[in-house]
């Protein structure tokens, strides 16, 4: 497996004074990052700045006091860095991997969810959710971190996810594959409505977004390979799960500004992510750039001009550090 | 939580040259190192040449699937240099914690090594038992490291475990408290007996032995404080329980020839390395010297000790590199 860590990936964008690192977990040959929270205790120990997280953690498979623990222990090393986003997960692979059934795909994880939080905040929680056979009781969870976790849920778009997310009054991690940038705002008003509706302070609502994309010195070249290295990662995920191969869609609408696949140099791109910020106000945003076996020197590069080109533009724009 | 990688503790015993570095799994705010991957991950990350383990994961309450891919996303950070140690737990507690019944302490046991097992060499295994409510079958386990993570079996000595470890061809990882050299010489003889009876060549037969253990310039000061840190770490652990704290007994005859708790300067912890040795032809000897809050300048310097004073005589008597 090429690693992060020792593949110094994860060293570029300290470099470039990017804020955040997520890692995915996936269960393919193609793409073996199985245990987000094993790269991110190693990223843990190879870095002193930037913000790690899952990207997403698949809770509806995974034990949520183990993914606490885990992650705890990385804030050991890094304490106020470790973020979690928890997912349902965007395929049905780890529930015959894990032994669970599909068809409990909400309740569990509404129920670890609500385990997860507890466990964050209460180092002794009582808890009874239907996930479990037995209630947790009078049993502590170490380690601590300082401060509790920021926990996201993460979320393809679902409207039963953005009613829980606000109801929880955790912030929303989108993982934005199509649609249009009015469509997402749309959906960050119904968060922020349920939100404010939800009791909470309207200031604490937060929203990241993630999105597949890329940067380079010539846009038109890197439109005109990135769909590509798109449809290749879909396409040898479906054929390694022994499914259908997905037909070639025709996804330049995406790289348009009215797409959501953030493709272009890096002018292009700063006004893609400005123009969203002004339709969703969101506080954190993710470019997902390494797919479909995209060679790694252009892949370090991307990451060397968001720091450099794009986010200087970002921060001058909306005035923050 | 004091981290072993930011505590710089991991650090000394590659600056002197020993082996191997093991991390266990425990439960309790007095010792809050609940999830050894975790912990093993960042220490891939921060080393390059140590050998690294769980010892142990509690392996009857935790996922054989999870434990294998955090180890082996490790193992790409650090080749050849991971291991296992799998474990029933000395203690109870993980079972409430992770939602199972403690009644089925061996049947989970049992099932859940075989897929371990099955894992380890089998990207994509076809699994059956007990710990399971549905077969495992046609998915593929990623990462894959180089060779199989080398796996051993944990006991504390009970009989059950010998036989299952020879039986299974898995090399042995004894964790001893009590008895005496002779006794667990007798141990070594029924494991090598039932390994040969199993069929499997007997020179591929090894046994690990962790002790409490200190070294220390003065054997006699280290011997008058050694114990009191061992029945603080016992009474602690009884106390965070609420169980009765354990009646402090006469571990003296323990520091003796006659005992296994390895306390002493150190020609005296290399003549009690060689004498269990002779007897038992381990190829591994762990002392888990950090006990009970021992300081931690203490604790380093018995890792200096080791590896400068110690383990040069017994590469010197058993001419190995």
């Amino acid at each position: 497996m090429q690693h992060p860590v020792s593949e110094g990936v994860l060293q570029r964008p300290l470099e470039f004074t990017l804020d955040f690192f997520g890692v995915g977990e996936h269960h393919l040959r193609a793409m073996p990052l199985s245990s987000p929270t094993a790269v991110i205790n190693a990223a843990a120990a190879s870095t002193n700045r930037i913000k790690l997280s899952t990207a997403v953690t698949v809770l509806s498979t995974d034990d949520p006091i183990r993914v606490f623990q885990q992650l705890a222990t990385a804030s050991a090393l890094a304490p106020g860095r470790i973020e979690l986003v928890a997912g349902r997960g965007s395929s049905t692979i780890t529930f015959p991997l894990f032994d669970y059934d599909e068809r409990d795909y909400d309740m569990l994880y509404a129920s670890k969810l609500a385990l997860l939080m507890a466990v964050n905040t209460d180092e002794s929680p009582t808890f009874d959710g239907p996930h479990r056979n037995r209630p947790l009781r009078d049993l502590t969870i170490v380690p601590r971190p300082e401060e509790p976790l920021k926990i996201w849920l993460g979320t393809g778009g679902s409207p039963n996810s953005v009613h829980r997310a606000a109801e929880l009054g955790l912030p929303m991690f989108l993982g934005i594959l199509g649609g249009t940038p009015e469509y997402w705002a749309r959906y960050g008003h119904v968060y922020r409505d349920a939100w404010a509706q939800a009791g909470h302070p309207a200031e604490k609502a937060d929203i990241a977004v993630a999105v597949h994309g890329f940067v380079a010195e010539s846009g038109d070249r890197a439109r005109a390979t990135y769909l590509d290295y798109e449809h290749r990662m879909m396409a040898d995920g479906a054929a390694e799960l022994g499914r259908p191969v997905p037909a070639r869609t025709d996804r330049a609408a995406a790289l348009g500004a009215g797409g959501m696949v953030f493709v272009g140099d890096p002018n292009e791109i700063a006004d893609r992510i400005l123009h969203l910020h002004g339709l969703l106000g969101h506080t954190r945003q993710i470019l997902q750039m390494d797919v479909g076996g995209m060679p790694q020197r252009d892949f370090l590069r991307g990451i060397e001009l968001l720091g450099t080109k794009v986010l200087p533009q970002i921060r001058a724009e909306l005035g923050t550090p």
